[in-house]
């Protein structure tokens, strides 16, 4: 893996690429942060509201039409996350799919929730606002400094087991964790936790923010062992912004109640009323709102189907990880700059630091230059360091243009 | 106004006509469900998408526009809605902006909620489950029966008023009325309702519901008055499906907190801590959540351009109400057709009852039948009762139509 052959792309690799407008005028590695829309599903999009404009917008003609959109999207992303239709909601974005279960949880008065220290702000800012309201106790697990990368994956997931066990309190109800670490990249053990969590006496539920592994790595296992597994199909799915899903535990739908409540929510949309206490969906249904983006359903199942074929999920995380190990190594090599990782990363994100002995930029001002160079990686936080992401559509030629724009940093 | 002079379509009354491929091959009077989308909006939408993938998806390049198609949204809408920019909040539909500020009112135990008898199921759902978990007590206002139409408004809004007065208690925090009744489209006195609520001692909120009064009726009175104004674009400013916004007071924005939060909702996106008690932007952003679909914001602005350029709000409304009373007088003289209102609407919902003994159909057979003929209304469940809508695009030929099919509907 470790040779210096090229990675010439395939075939079958250049075809989403090439579908890329995005890809074309640039070399881009923020995949994490928002994928490249493919041309053909810009045109599913917009074929999907010229049928709509033909059939409706609000006719019975239409109704068809946009049950067959929604159940075939909610098929689709239940099939890939392992877990049967009636468990997959449809939600707007990631955090909307964290956040609309988490406020309906059977959760009372001085419980605790455990967070672990590398969870995106917007889901953190949520739990303790709900922390807050509820008088909970809030603790931290800490998973940032498990850095192994993919060739110490074993030591990394009995460490957070470990850390988990010792965590855990009698009053614990909710456990929060990503299954990739969108700072770090690496990967956390969503399965050994979720079963970890039966096996304790509270019983704790499992959010787990996917933003970062649906469309990049296999998720139907932890998909399926979770009990909140939000994402979104607008980052390494390639999906339009705006459509993201969630599949839910079936005790989720037993024993959470809806929140943010709209006409979808509704076993009956057309009426509500004092008498009747369960107008739910008794099905993941509960946790949709009401009127949004029908359109965008087309483009995401384009962009999910343009993905299959460039392999199945298990074939493109192959190809990932021969992209990202190459560009690890290559910047491990690169005076003055640290990966975050000791080994390969287990996926495509590709986290690193700057000695500032050597280059004297702060990381905004290295995205800026790089960027004026029509390279595209980004800067984080927390901690502070540098992100680039290589999908199944990234190539060699990418990762000589980024490293060789970073030897030459500091004189641009 | 009640002569039968033709009313022919002016050369910019077909400007929107002739734009909106959903008029071409129906007779459409279901603009209170979903308005026709223009075809310059999705070309907006479409050059959106296609400018974003350009500059981005997710650059320092692409930041300066997205910010300016949120600004730029959210100062039209602010201006339509007569409020400053940073008291609107953009949503995902009309439910998500009523019920995401309802969440985080300083409500407690034992308060009481005043719910008119006309709201739409969803919101009316999401009160109720507030209710259940606050243990709110919750009583309805009943203008169901306020059925005067245009020439009786000023008794409607002394009825309104009157009725409050009688419902409201010490403990009353929230009172939830529509604009324009969804079901009867008696318009309700907001400005009015909002004055006498800040005279009572309880100082309640006041929620409402706009989904049929943005791009149909003048809006800058009641949503500058109320304490949460909610809409969506999709409807009456034939928009794209999937964006909305919500008019807040500067109470809500100092005394409500988030509940669906993410990085939009945050001040600081980029971290959340448990040291900082009020993470959340102080204005309509604390209501904003994640990630959402930014290219639907250039097809909401042209097609708000696109009505602007048909008259301004009050001459548009004078248009649909020309043609809302020419098409209230002819059902009405159409045997075994009973208009709802008894006097001319206030705006374009036209809503109508049938004499079983006349026209032996259900509502919902009504309406198929009339679709069979590409005439399409709806019908509404509470009361029973079928809603033909008119637009600034709606014409006499459109009404004529309709008419004509409901003598024969029995026979078809």
């Amino acid at each position: 893996m470790k040779s210096n052959r090229p990675i010439h792309a395939s075939p079958p690799d250049r075809m989403l690429r090439d579908l890329c407008p995005a890809l074309a005028n640039k070399t881009y590695f923020n995949f994490g942060g928002q994928g490249p829309l493919p041309d053909p599903s810009l045109d599913a999009i917009t074929s999907s509201w010229k049928r709509i404009q033909e059939l409706g917008p609000f006719t019975t003609d239409v109704w068809p039409y946009v049950s067959a959109e929604v159940n075939n999207t909610r098929a689709q992303l239940a099939r890939i996350c392992g877990v049967p239709p009636h468990r997959l909601a449809l939600s707007e974005n990631v955090t909307s799919g964290c956040v609309l279960p988490l406020w309906g949880l059977p959760i009372r008065e001085g419980d605790h929730l455990l967070i672990s220290d590398c969870e995106h702000p917007g889901v953190v800012a949520a739990c303790l606002e709900l922390a807050r309201r509820k008088q909970l106790s809030v603790t931290v697990l800490a998973v940032r400094e498990l850095r192994g990368g993919r060739n110490e994956q074993a030591e990394t997931d009995a460490a957070v087991l470990e850390a988990l066990e010792q965590m855990l309190t009698p009053r614990t109800r909710l456990v929060v964790l990503s299954h990739l670490l969108w700072n770090t990249g690496q990967r956390m053990p969503i399965a050994a936790v979720a079963a970890q969590l039966q096996q304790h006496p509270a019983e704790p539920f499992l959010l787990v923010d996917a933003a970062q592994s649906m469309g990049q790595i296999p998720v139907d296992e932890a998909a399926a062992a979770a009990d909140i597994y939000a994402f979104t199909g607008h980052k390494w799915a390639c999906g339009p912004e705006g459509l993201g899903g969630v599949a839910l535990s079936e005790r989720v739908l037993l024993e959470s109640n809806p929140t943010l409540i709209g006409w979808r929510s509704l076993r009956d949309e057309t009426r509500a009323s004092l008498d009747d206490p369960h107008p739910f969906h008794a099905d993941s249904r509960r946790f949709e709102v009401a009127t949004s983006c029908v359109p965008l359903m087309a483009g995401l199942r384009s962009s999910l189907n343009l993905l299959e074929q460039e392999g199945g999920p298990g074939q493109r995380l192959e190809r990932i990880r021969l992209l990202s190990e190459r560009l690890w190594q290559q910047l491990k090599d690169l005076p003055g700059v640290m990966p975050l990782l000791k080994g390969p990363p287990a996926a495509g994100l590709v986290s690193f630091e700057l000695d500032p002995n050597t280059i004297s930029l702060e990381p905004s001002e290295v995205v800026k230059r790089l960027g004026d160079q029509g390279i595209w990686i980004r800067d984080l936080a927390d901690p502070s360091c540098l992100r680039a992401c290589t999908h199944v559509c990234s190539s060699e030629e990418d990762l000589q243009a980024l490293i060789g724009a970073l030897c030459h940093v500091n004189a641009t």
